[in-house]
């Protein structure tokens, strides 16, 4: 199956954030806010960065599987998983922005997962990245730059081999049973940003690595349209 | 004024728990979801005490407020005033259940809110006891149970006193600058579960007190009335 | 049984801190402490508010209960009750204080539980009122202030409901039992600071809710007296 | 100078502890409680270890110096000299009872500062060793067990060099410029349980630590007789 | 520069472990060792898995940079990236070993660094896979498993791309300016097992990834010669 | 046997520190490293207290025992321990140190224990005191400082009663069996920094003190003729 789930764009979800998507890959929901906060983070200013900041929190909401997941707050901390995916948000889209354009200002990236269904850190990166977008028209609208600091669209997808067949867009089930996993976050001119492989605690060869990757790039170029559509509904 | 915000629920918003809405209290937006886990609390088990367990866990995600609200699982933390809230709002949910009646189960209340706009509390409760009659309706139907454990409709409203004016449902604008401060919550039989009024650090007199109670009997009427409706129109 | 408790007042209980007393309302005992500290939190001076600040922090000692109750310190963090109560502890002494008139300073005030046998938070508010008064005239004789910023005199009581019988000032076995349970904390001159009034996950009607406060008007007059008293005979 | 502070004890500050003192050695006040819980710790079990356990915690009450002590649970864990102190005092316990003979309980003993100036650890091991008396004549009045588990009265006292000269039991500010800093705890019988002799971050020589040990000796034998009378007048 | 820096692996570093090694790849120094604890954890016997277990930590020693870098414990968590890190070579690891033939056995595998120039993750899954052949062989000299459970050497390595040149095995300096970064973990049997490329906040190109992986699988067959070496040379 | 176990000291060990030092203990081995900070602690600030300052980190790395010991970030805290170790540590190095001299410097003393088997906190402390004469000597290379700050050679050793016969730098073995354990610090001259004598929950007498500070002079003397020979060969 090289096809990808129903995607949709819901813009608006957050209305005190400056921009914010409830964005869909099939049974999967994700709240995507880009909150802008003046100034920058201490350790900017002690090691002389200017410009400013892109940072990204990522959590799963208690409701969002079942059974429930326990809160972060209550364990006291992010989990290991969440930190290296909301690491991964964080790097990527720092990857289609200029920072230094934004001026002295934090860009607050907030990925809540309403409902899980595969593909929560995929669907997170590519609904971010709207969000972005529309928080930075609201920061041209206000005047407080003057044009969009945006260089490249971002989207990701996941791709995995299951029961020896490559699958694009795995849902929880079909990612459970995943004898490979690939996640790839590429930009809207099909330049690579990040790929992550796993043979999840086993092995795999060229060969599947290069029809995932097949898929993958399918899969981006369809993402990045839909973003576009979706923008462009709303300028 | 003595009427209410817009008032509106919308079922199903988190559709791996059990039961599930999202409240609006005029801008105010809370996610209410039940999510049932089998077994009981430690604690229940050592006291002997038999039945069910209704907790409630309370939180502002992050872009609920402008500027942005740091994340607890960051902090490490649930803030004093969190925690305050999510204590009432599991004490007054469990005076409308028979615990006894849902067999050694868990109800895990999540309220999560969207966007705060003052009334955050009361919305969390009336939103609350709406998904746990919806989560008692699928243990029903799965035949965990016989009938429902629910004993009481549960609403909430904020009443104030603002520039000598006693207002109902107070936005966050008039929240601020509210000289007493009154959280009712009630019973569909007009009972009282819970009144909690403060001179916001300074005082308030009997009067003032009583016509408060009036307003916030008219409130919790008209909020019974439209949880009534929307669970009527589900089953 | 309209009556409250023996009440006592020990003035001195803790000579490091400005003010102190041992507060008893029957056999439950409370050291309170208002300790002076010099400067303000950080988020006063950051919002640009001026004058000084009150915050209080409220403690059961292990050996206040049987069986022995664990340290905070040893579960790492301060309960929600405990939260809850030295909350509401803060917010109704500083309806009592003009803290624009005690200049740039942080009064400190502790509520140690010694002993507990019911309505612990009212002791502690009647009893850290008066540990307030005597720091405050520590404040005059170092010619620090010129005159008291004690605007009211503030006291508390409990009133409950126990087999449909109004009570006064339970102790641990009536409070225990009670089906209504209402903490009022008000002025020396009969105005409220905070009624809270919770039917212990069940529910009350507003003639038990009359009855209530009239008992604990009662016992708030007999308060503020010996507060009066005690604060006489040591000036 | 040779000789003591003040010393008293006060029993039964803490009646819901099984043996509870007020001691105090000057103006140093500890609050020292012992309560017995039914059971030991589970890496008793785990370690097939037969008998009781007793352990201790130390803690300064925050109105106890000036200024103020921030709490323990503030902070969100006890700091490093408080969790040397408590282990001291434990150990030192554990050496004058027989945990054997108590059976499979545990003996909490709990040291609150009230007021400290100098000693507070001699004061609460000396304080301690007779709560934990009272609560070991309360489980044989309660015929829980048959004799006394105790097997040596504990006490100590502290021993310092300042400005050249031996004192006996410093107070703070002698302890502030004590030049060589001993803390001796001893038994009844004049043997050794712990010596913990320190040049403060400077040196001393073997003169110096026999005059102390001098000096110690005698402060012991007065404290022990101390205990002896208490115990004795409550028999 | 398609060379691997010296590389050099000394057992037996930390006698008490089961199995250990020193593991230089040119200035960074990593201790990997293995220890066997007997049993597995809850949620392996929750859900009824069977066999054994392997579990990674990863930590970087203070003084293993310049500056030194704040230990773990101080800041009371584990920072992002080691989280990340030892979740990586926990996974890898496991894609080496038959982990029900290890029995109801932990294996931990503990990678500290003692000196940082760069690869400190590649090195310490390329040494902790010595350690765990170590360690299972010291398993069947105790007759404690009949055979080998290792099904595959795992070794790991970086490739770069700084200054628009691929880089092999990247020190420091190098790692620090890479434009692009690759972390390769491969099988003795030149099959994969995670491949994790980042454009380092920005992007790069397929032929890029093309040559990385050329590299990167040369530096992998000449990391396995060694391990094959130092564990003939013990055995 | 009043001799001590093969003494060894092994410079370099860390090549990122200022100075740094393998000691061995017979079978113990502790990594010492000595790292320089420019900047003090901010309390030295608050307090106007010039020149620099020492402090002392102390832990057993998770292989350094059989079984495997539990590492401090994991459990998110310094264990009581360990704690009172590098509070010795620390206090015990500051004796022979002018702190003054350093400058507005911080001196990090990391002890990581690599492989335990008894008197690690001695063997740290006289390894740590060798590591701290080669940072002073690379601040004198650099030119930083103009003459060595070290005013004191520390040396530590522990001393036991086994069986009713005295030994000197008891192994793990030794240890677990002691009726008495003693740690002494003394300087090169002989003077005494910290004098630490348990009766191990249990009594000593004065001539098993006399006999045991014997043993330990004699282990001082001949460990601090292994300090200055390691540091000459250095030089």
């Amino acid at each position: 199956m090289d096809g990808l789930r129903n995607i949709s764009f819901q813009p608006g979800i957050a209305p005190h954030a400056s921009g914010s998507v409830l964005v869909c890959f099939g049974n999967t929901q994700v709240i995507c806010a880009a909150s802008i906060e003046e100034g920058v983070p201490r350790w900017m200013k002690e090691q002389g960065v200017t410009g400013g900041w892109l940072t990204a929190e990522y959590s799963m909401l208690p409701y969002s599987t079942a059974p429930r997941k326990t809160r972060d707050s209550t364990r006291g901390k992010i989990d290991g998983r969440s930190m290296e995916i909301q690491r991964l948000i964080g790097r990527s889209l720092r990857a289609g922005i200029d920072l230094e354009a934004i001026g002295s200002r934090t860009l607050w990236i907030d990925c809540d997962v309403l409902r899980a269904d595969g593909g929560t850190r995929t669907a997170s990166i590519t609904g971010a990245s709207v969000a972005i977008a529309l928080a930075c028209n609201s920061l041209i609208r206000e005047g407080k730059i003057a044009k969009s600091p945006i260089t490249r669209r971002v989207a990701a997808v996941s791709v995995g081999v299951v029961c020896s067949e490559v699958l694009l867009d795995l849902d929880y089930l079909e990612d459970k049973d995943a004898e490979v996993d690939l996640n790839l976050v590429m930009t809207g001119d099909m330049e690579f940003i990040e790929l992550q492989a796993s043979g999840e605690e086993s092995i795999f060869n060229e060969a599947q690595l290069s029809k995932m990757l097949d898929y993958g790039r399918r899969g981006i170029r369809e993402l990045v349209k839909k973003q576009e559509e979706v923008l462009e509904n709303l300028s």
